[in-house]
């Protein structure tokens, strides 16, 4: 059998954690597979780079913070063929560009174009466990470029692509769940969720894949496994929607606490207004994220949105401006509040979801602030103090 | 005027001397010079990442072991870049690949078969500074390889010859003295060596420059400037013979304290048995130096040789063996000895310096053990007791 494991930053964090790993490689190895590898850099590798790059200079040239933080990732592939060396396997590391991964884009933010797998392909043809370094991919000029922040699992599921195989992610947690178990201690692990629910989970701030590597699975049909670095216990795959085969209403519930919540009202809400103040929030780089508008009579309206927390400064700035241009507009900024959102593939032909996450809220006397649904998601602001209550209740409902 | 300049280990130790030197190098820039560097790896990089190594396996695999160490140059280039843009320099980092350096031979000990310059030139004309990752390249398999210890001397002189232009080296010393300054105090530093004598010095001891870089300046013409990192006294030139107007006999006198001495007698030296000594003492990796033979009688010789005291251990087995083959050989080993060695391209035509100098041990009545001279040296294995005294003698009586 042909795969590609992943492993991140904190499963190769110490030479002997690379010596254990590689003593498990080498038992596919000896399995007779393929083994291709892909580690991210040791621990805290990269950070402590940007850390030099920024005594450097506060605003590091980005071509050299991309071949800065490469070596981070060459560090760990050597380091590991050494050791699968020292297991009696024959192994060969790669470097990004060694392994054929092209990239395009703006550095430290690169997209992978293409991966010519050839060499990676003659490596494996020789018996040889191929290495690769993840993160990290080279342009058109020759440059060494990075993918940003877990570019490795985009890293390994690209290349898991162009191989025509399944994708291992191994990492710290045991699997996915479906709801987070430091909130929700009986929350269950997911055998199976569907490239959708899980690009909607990481986008409504799961954190557990990267969305970019999901997504290139869900194009290229990869089977992507998540589980535990030398872990026992099953993880969870992340697969075709087709092969699931019970289609629960909702799969997960993702809790993101990095949200403050904006009321704009008592304003003409004709479309130069509304343009207005979303222009004026783009050029403040606020990320803005679930807008719902109200028509309260003919020509008043109300407004509103949420955005991260963390651009509180930026929103300030850029509300003091809105007022200038609309000076009639009325601001209300709500924080302690926290954004849930269920996720699942079957809410498609689930009329009755929205119906029931309501009437818990109202059991529980939990306020809302704010609703929007997508077509396999609803996301609810609520109360901060509410959360943890609303989340157990949510999961035992939908038996998460 | 175009230049290469290379700054070791200890020039880029940290970020705060990376700024330093970069605004030492910026004022080059702002002259309108042509300006490449070479840097090696920050501080102790390189000891740590074989550290690393070690810890994973106490033979790691070579080609692994180069494209680890790599890292530490890549991360220098990177930041002394970064650092030349903050001087408002135009500036742009290549790893030795980048660069079109291209090696030949066997992984950790490379060699550089040629430099592809274009790149550096198209830079150059694009009023760039370029920055060169010292100590590494690329070899026909597309693998990162690297030069071995000192390699950086090696990169900067070789791009010099590609570059056609003088190489700048700068370093913890203020320049090349004919003594150790450790030694005599009063030693004087050389305003200029040749090639020469500075590849025989290096190569008895006296650790300033890798002699390759050396060789490299020699057979392309490359003058050597070795100076100190942002010192304000003048160094040494490294340059042709023919520059060097008066020719002292002696230029300098180098010391080896890591000696051994060996004699072999009581035997036939035939060639048989002497090949036998020789080939088992090959076997054992032992680098024989200071090979002298005289032969007492007709049939029973005499050899005497010395070796490193660091390979003691491997002598040892050597000479057991040696006395299976040949046993009627008697051996002495001789430790607490130490070689010095007088160099200088005017001895060719200068007959009276070996006089001289025995001359000098009459005086002082320090015993020697064993003599050998080249076209342009002379070394001696003195008692390590008497060093001293020898060398500030000799180096009085020679003007050093």
């Amino acid at each position: 059998m042909r795969v590609v494991k992943k492993f991140g930053g904190s499963s190769v964090a110490t030479t002997e954690k690379i010596k254990n790993i590689a003593k498990d490689i080498a038992k596919n190895y000896k399995h007779g597979d393929e083994v291709v590898i892909v580690v991210s850099a040791m621990g805290k590798t990269t950070d402590e780079l940007i850390k030099l790059a920024k005594e450097i200079s506060k605003t590091p040239d980005v071509r050299e913070l991309d071949s800065l933080l490469s070596i981070g990732e060459q560090q760990s592939i050597s380091l590991l063929s050494m050791a699968l060396k020292e297991e009696g396997c024959k192994a060969i590391s790669l470097t990004g560009a060694q392994a054929g991964i092209k990239t395009g884009g703006v550095h430290t933010k690169n997209k992978i174009e293409s991966i010519k797998a050839d060499r990676i392909e003659n490596h494996l043809q020789n018996g040889e466990i191929v290495i690769v370094a993840g993160f990290q991919g080279v342009n058109e000029n020759g440059d060494i470029t990075t993918l940003g922040r877990g570019g490795s699992d985009t890293s390994a599921v690209a290349l898991a692509a162009a191989l025509k195989c399944e994708c291992e992610i191994y990492t710290d947690v045991t699997g996915i769940y479906g709801v987070d178990p430091r909130v929700y201690v009986n929350a269950k692990k997911l055998d199976k969720i569907s490239y959708e629910e899980m690009m909607e989970m990481a986008n409504l701030g799961a954190g557990v894949m990267e969305t970019r590597a999901v997504e290139i699975g869900k194009k290229y049909g990869v089977r992507i496994y998540v589980g535990q670095t030398l872990g026992v216990e099953t993880g969870t795959y992340i697969c075709d929607n087709s092969e699931i085969i019970e289609k629960k209403a909702v799969t997960g519930i993702s809790i993101n606490k990095n949200v403050i919540m904006v009321n704009l009202e008592n304003f003409s809400a004709i479309p130069k207004n509304v343009a207005t103040i979303f222009n004026n929030l783009a050029e403040h780089s606020i990320n803005v994220d679930m807008i719902s508008q109200n028509e309260v009579e003919n020509v008043k309206g109300s407004i509103g949105f949420t955005c991260p927390l963390t651009d509180e400064h930026f929103l300030n700035n850029s509300l003091k401006d809105i007022k200038k241009h609309i000076p009639e507009i009325e601001l209300t900024k709500r924080t302690g509040v926290i954004k849930i959102s269920l996720v699942g593939i079957g809410m498609i032909s689930n009329f009755g979801v929205a119906a029931k996450v309501f009437e818990v809220l109202s059991d529980i006397d939990a306020q809302f602030y704010q609703c929007t649904t997508s077509e396999i998601s609803i996301s609810l602001i609520i109360k901060e103090s509410d959360a943890v209550k609303v989340v157990e209740r949510l999961a035992q409902v939908f038996s998460i």
